[in-house]
């Protein structure tokens, strides 16, 4: 199993036909998260054929207008596709108010639940969590309040050693359960049989994180320790280290700096300038710090292993 | 001279790759006028060639999101391109604050001059007029307050006659913009010239109405009567004339109704909605009642002559 990661757009600022702004596709166990929103999200959605069902969780990063531009749109068309699924959109204060004024206004009151989870901590916090999956966010530094998401996987439960088990004909199928949650077994002669005899190490569980947007900021180094998968922004070169400074965004290199400080497994950069032509001094420049780095590219599915 | 109308979208609802919720550029005398801006619009304009700067002036008919969830978009890409130029949104209540709210929360106000004219008449008006061009509102009924827009060239300056003023000596430079005003002139000998022996008549001017959307509704015939284009929705066939109305919209037919009725020169029919796979029907239902109509169409411009 896999984490994977679908971009639907990891370009900063104006949208153009080639080059949307940032949204992406998370899926993990059996949840697809969509992260940020910019505009033209929802037709991104549709050429990538995401099913909008499946879609119960959106983490907005923060409401600078090329995260979320495109919500406001895609909340309508879950309307007028006559959704009942419950939405939670988890999102900086200011986006409720943005997006129920404008529901108000044209008089298209959503049919199904809609729900917002308010976002406001200085400090990382989960903001989503059932039996196999857990939500957290990664405070970042940004021109406005701004959090980047670490999705992690819990561990899974053990995995049974049919072989070995084939060995204890007193185990019955109705004590899989309880060999699968880690327990030791009781046979019937009154010896205790360990667990691990007869099963197997769950998988590893994964993790991955989403950092966009922000400046170069060595203290979320802890928070995202030795995820699987980093997205970091990369939103200029080298030559341009000044400008990500007052604007607060990175350079690749940046990125790459904190991929290796965190001990990541791979990094996808993205969140490219429109000023860059091409893409390929940005890995350069990325891998110079931290060989296993990729680029964000539209439309690309990458798993996280 | 003509008045070009560059369709950008003419798509119902939900904005799709190939089918782009409302938004069309109408070029008329000096001004680029943007009518309506649905999701992807400023996407569209770079996609068609449209200089941004050159749009100073927006009109939006209602506020359902096919119909202006592109603007905040336009807006904030205006002001990351350092526009200094300024902007008139014309618009029922409410746009504006939509716009300034989220501008607030994303600390993103434009550094250009920004004018929101708000429409709330119940009857037709001017909303906007310079020495060549007059533009006003034609009253809708949709589920919402709506207005179309109605584009009026003012009658031009008469036309010099360089062959007959060769037969006039007197006649100097400094004179002929007396006699494009429409005066006589007082020849040396004391004589009367008329105007029209020295100038010829003006072209016709030339008017554009743009009425979507609304149900049927011929109490619009006289404002729009005898424009030389007319874009009418036309959302539904005749099969679905039942949900045309309850939903306040208008079929090919009603839209071509309408066309004949204020005996207008060309029809262009369009707010398609996406149940319709093909839109030969669309032309083949209109063109039983009105003759010269033409689909919208992505991308393409009418030449209204």
């Amino acid at each position: 199993m896999s984490i994977d990661v679908t971009i639907l757009g990891c370009h900063s600022a104006t949208p153009r036909e080639n080059a949307h702004p940032t949204a992406q596709i998370v899926t993990i166990k059996n949840h697809t998260f969509l992260v940020d929103c910019g505009e033209g999200t929802q037709v991104q959605l549709r050429k990538y054929k995401v099913k909008f069902n499946k879609i119960k969780h959106i983490f907005i990063s923060h409401l600078h207008g090329d995260h979320f531009y495109g919500l406001v749109g895609l909340i309508s068309t879950f309307r007028l596709l006559n959704r009942e699924t419950e939405l939670h959109i988890y999102a900086p204060k200011g986006l409720k108010e943005i997006i129920t004024l404008q529901l108000k206004v044209s008089k298209s009151w959503t049919q199904y639940p809609l729900y917002f989870h308010e976002l406001n901590a200085a400090k990382s916090k989960i903001i989503f969590e059932d039996e196999k999956v857990m939500v957290s966010t990664v405070p970042l530094s940004h021109r406005i309040y701004t959090n980047g998401f670490l999705f992690k996987e819990k561990i899974g439960e053990r995995k049974l050693n049919i072989n070995a088990i084939a060995n204890y004909p007193d185990i019955k199928i109705c004590d899989y359960q309880n060999l699968k949650n880690g327990r030791d077994f009781k046979l019937e002669n009154g010896k205790i049989l360990e667990n691990k005899k007869v099963t197997l190490n769950p998988p590893k569980p994964l993790s991955y994180a989403f950092c966009s947007d922000t400046e170069y900021l060595p203290e979320i180094t802890p928070i995202i320790n030795k995820v699987d998968g980093l997205y970091h922004e990369s939103t200029f070169l080298n030559d341009k280290e000044n400008l990500a400074k007052t604007t607060k965004h990175s350079t690749a290199q940046q990125a790459a700096t904190i991929a290796k400080m965190a001990n990541v497994k791979q990094l996808i950069i993205g969140h490219f300038s429109s000023r860059y032509k091409t893409k390929d001094t940005f890995l350069t420049e990325a891998q110079n710090i931290f060989k296993n780095t990729v680029l964000a590219e539209e439309g690309k599915t990458f798993k996280i292993i």
